[in-house]
Order: C-alpha cells, then structure tokens, then sequence
C-alpha cells in the first residue's frame, strides 16, 4: 500500500511524536509512506518511517529541493496548494493527524475520491474513519485494504 | 472583482434557486463569475449571471466541452479534482453554497490562500464570513475588497 | 470557438505586431482569445482583441494579478509552466507564433491532444498546418471547425 | 540525483532495449528513476533499474493503479498530458529517448525550466547535450551535477 499522512507544516511537540510513530508503523509493515513532504507532520513521518527503513516520498508544492531532510522520493509539482489533489489520489489510505485549512482540504479531497479516510486528529468530519493510535489506524486501513482486494 | 460561486454539482432547487440569484446579482455589479463549469450550483449561477449579460467562466475538470449551457469562457484543465484549487486560486472573493466534499475542498483551499470566503451555506468553517442572502453576500464581498484596495 | 495564440513572452515589435493584427481578427470573427496572460505576444494579441470587443482570457502560471493589462478574464493556476497545458487544453485551435522553449511545449502538448495547430512562425513541426498571415490561419482554423461540426 | 528517463509510449523493440540498459545504469550509480509510469521506453527503463534493485517512480496522468509492473513508487496526479511538467520538474536531468509529441513537450518543458536535457534520440533540439550511449548519457549528468554542486 501506499498511504499518505497529511497534517499541520508546523512543529509541535506532541503531534509531531505520533506522526514518526505513525511513520514508523507504516514502514515496518512494508508500506511506502506519501506526504506533501515539508515540515511538522510531514517532516516527522518521514522521519519514523527512514529511521525503520521505509522509502519515504515527498510530494512538494513547488522545487523538490524544498524536501525534508527525511524525504528518499522528492517530487517536485511547482503547483502550490493544488499538490495536495495529488498527495491524496498517490494513496490507498490517507490518514490525518491534526492541522489547519491545508489539511482540511486534503481530507474533502480524499473523501470525494472515495478514498479510505482515517481521523487521528479530532477532525470529525463525516466519511471518516475515527482511531486512537497508529496502531489502531493501521488495523483499519489494512483491514479495509484486505476487503476491497478479496472483492476483486 | 472575479467572483467564485461553489456548491452542490447536483440539482436540488433551493439551492439553485439561491445559486440563480446569486449569479444575476454578481453580473449585474459588473463582476465577473467564477465556477467548476457543471451542473447543480455552478449551472444554476451561470444561468443567473448570463441571464444579466455578465461574463461566466467554467474552470472545468476535463475537456471544455463538458461546460453547462451558461458558460461563456470555458477552461478545459484535464486535472479532475485538483482543478478546485484554480477555481478558488482565479477569485477574489469566494461564496460557498451548500455542498459536499468538493465544495468543502474549495472552502478550506481558499482560506489557505487567505482568500475572503463566504458562507452562504451553513457551513460553519471557521474563518468564514456569515452571509444570510445574496445581496448581504455581495456586500461583504464589495466592502473587503474596498477595504484591501485602500490599504494599498 | 476558443482560440489560443501563443508566442513568446519578450516583447519584439515584428512578432507583437502580426499577435495584435491575430487577435483583433479573432475577436472580429466572434472567438474568445485564450492566452499565457503575460507579455510579449501574449500581451499584444490580447490588445488586439480587447480594442476589436473580444473576450480575452489569461491562464497565469502563478497568481491572476499577473494578468497583463489587456486581459478580460485572468485564471490564476499557480501551476508554473504546467498551466501551458491548460492554456492548449482550453483552445479549439491553437496559433503559433515565434517563440522559445514555452511556446515549443505548447505545441508539443496540443499536438498531443489532437488539437488543430497553426504555425504562423516557422515551426516546422510535424503536424503543424502553415499559414502565412492572420487572416489564412483564421481561414483554416474556421475550415476545419466546421469540418469537425460537420461530421458530428 | 533523480533522472527522468522520457520517450515513446509504444514497445519498439531497439529503443526498449536501449531503455533498459539506461534504467539499469541509473541504479546502479544509485540514482532514483523518474518516469510517466506508463509503457514503452518508460517500462523498459523501469524494468532496467528495478531488476538493478533501484527505486523507480512513475508520475501518472490518472489514477496510480495504472502504473507498469516494474513501478516501486507510483504518483497518481489526475492531470492528463499536464503530468509531464511534474515528470521534469521532479528530475535533476532529463534523459530523452526517441519519441512523439509527448516526449518533446517533456524536452521543451525541461529546457525552459533549465534543467540538463541529454539527447539519447536523435532529437537536434537547440540546448540538448547529445550522447551516443546510456553509459555518455550519464557520465555528462554526473559530470554536470558534479559540476553544479560544486559552484554553490
């Protein structure tokens, strides 16, 4: 699977330590990790997922010279905010820790796609799939994962 | 001003009734409207701002030919749903209707270009300004842009 | 019909000249005039068309108030060089004039989607169609578009 | 660095091969390899450079389930031919194999981002380096990346 994590470009503290947990759950189960591949929430899943071995992809507004350090895949869009259409369609599963309007608009985009939807940010918004930790998000999307390929 | 008008794709007639007469009040100021080009809200909009001799500009997800019967200028960017971005990213001011997914998309991408937004709709994001109809819309529209051209 | 004029975003009397001769002619014959939205041919055949009436239409690689100043219609991208896409994507017929590596693009792109393609400016491409002045591009590009209406 | 590979969609049995010998020789000197992600020369050096134990990318112009087999990372953008501005943008140089007009708006694209366009295709566009072999082809990118690391 690929599976994209969105969420605030900002550091802080505690959402930025779930999302290199999250990172590094998702590398360790052998998925590649998608971000807009910035700071914050992006930076530190990059980050866990690296640190555990995992390709980490980075798909950036502008030059993909502007990738976090822990970004192995940089795409660079030069297309601003319209990046984040494609951040969501690159995933199977996009999973969305807390952030702003940036992030908002990923999750209405993901959703309109019709694309699997994990909240592990008090987001709320309907179509989402609510978990409390990585791990549990990661039950979930390769719960999910496992149905749509057995209904094939 | 270039105004973009966004909501529902599908038919309902509240909605476009409200989205009709919101058109005709942007053409008749002199504006220009902006829309995603399809049916529902944007048609409805169209149909209003043609019907008083204003310009219409559908900024559509695939080819131009897929523009409603009210569009003058039709923008075919073959980038589905990323096109959202260029629909907020082309307006001056931003009035959303109700919607689903795609409009809430458009919403959050606007205010994180810090674009002036909207809610026309219940909506309830914040960051929004509450409007209760067209005409108090277009005020508000009117009197930010007045505001940001003195500040110049 | 959308016709797109693009060429080169340097100013250079010669070329500037027969872009605003082109775009006085497609505003003349009843066309929208897209384009880059910014100088050099782009400005003039947009000048062109404005002075004859038209409709013209910038499709800006950044923010829409780049618009030069003869644009009636400017959409922001903010997509950089990939809104030369959506400049050829918008057009029924695309007219060539002298141009560098953006304009080659253009053509390339166009030719790619099967878009008619005129070359008033030495090209040479394949599958380009030559004409020598404004008046026999607008010839063929209304030729063919009534061909194509005739068979539907 | 990230090398683009561009060329013909279509299996054409010596351009492929070429391809391949290409693909293989950007993972071995530890290259990530761009591509549309698509058939033809752009499987070809897919194929090369994951059979080399490379990370192989394909920028898509619709969903990602459409990537060929030998993709590692598969980038879904929804945005048609306009994917072709991501594909150089994401590289540090372009390697451009025989091909139509897709693979020249991929070289005019390029070159107007200034990026190192190397001629693998009997091209002869203005501003290309020409190399006789995959093997010239990227001792003139490592050499001019060297170069450019260097200067700063």
């Amino acid at each position: 699977m690929q599976v994209a994590v969105v969420g605030a470009g900002e550091y802080e503290e505690r959402r930025c330590s779930l999302a290199r947990e999250l990172g590094r759950k998702i590398a360790e189960d052998g998925h590649v990790l998608i971000t807009g591949g910035l700071g914050g929430v992006m930076e530190a899943a990059c980050q866990g997922a690296l640190e555990a071995g995992g390709v980490t992809v980075g798909i950036l507004p502008g030059e993909k010279e502007a990738a976090n350090p822990f970004v192995s895949v940089a795409i660079g869009t030069g297309m601003g905010h319209g990046r984040n259409a494609i951040v969501v369609r690159s995933a199977d599963v996009v999973i969305a820790l807390p952030g702003l309007y940036g992030t908002l608009s990923e999750i209405a985009l993901a959703l309109k796609m019709g694309k699997v939807v994990i909240d592990l940010g008090d987001w709320n918004v309907d179509g989402m799939r609510k978990a409390e930790s990585p791990e549990e998000a990661m039950w979930i999307a390769e719960g999910m994962e496992a149905a749509k390929r057995a209904k094939k």
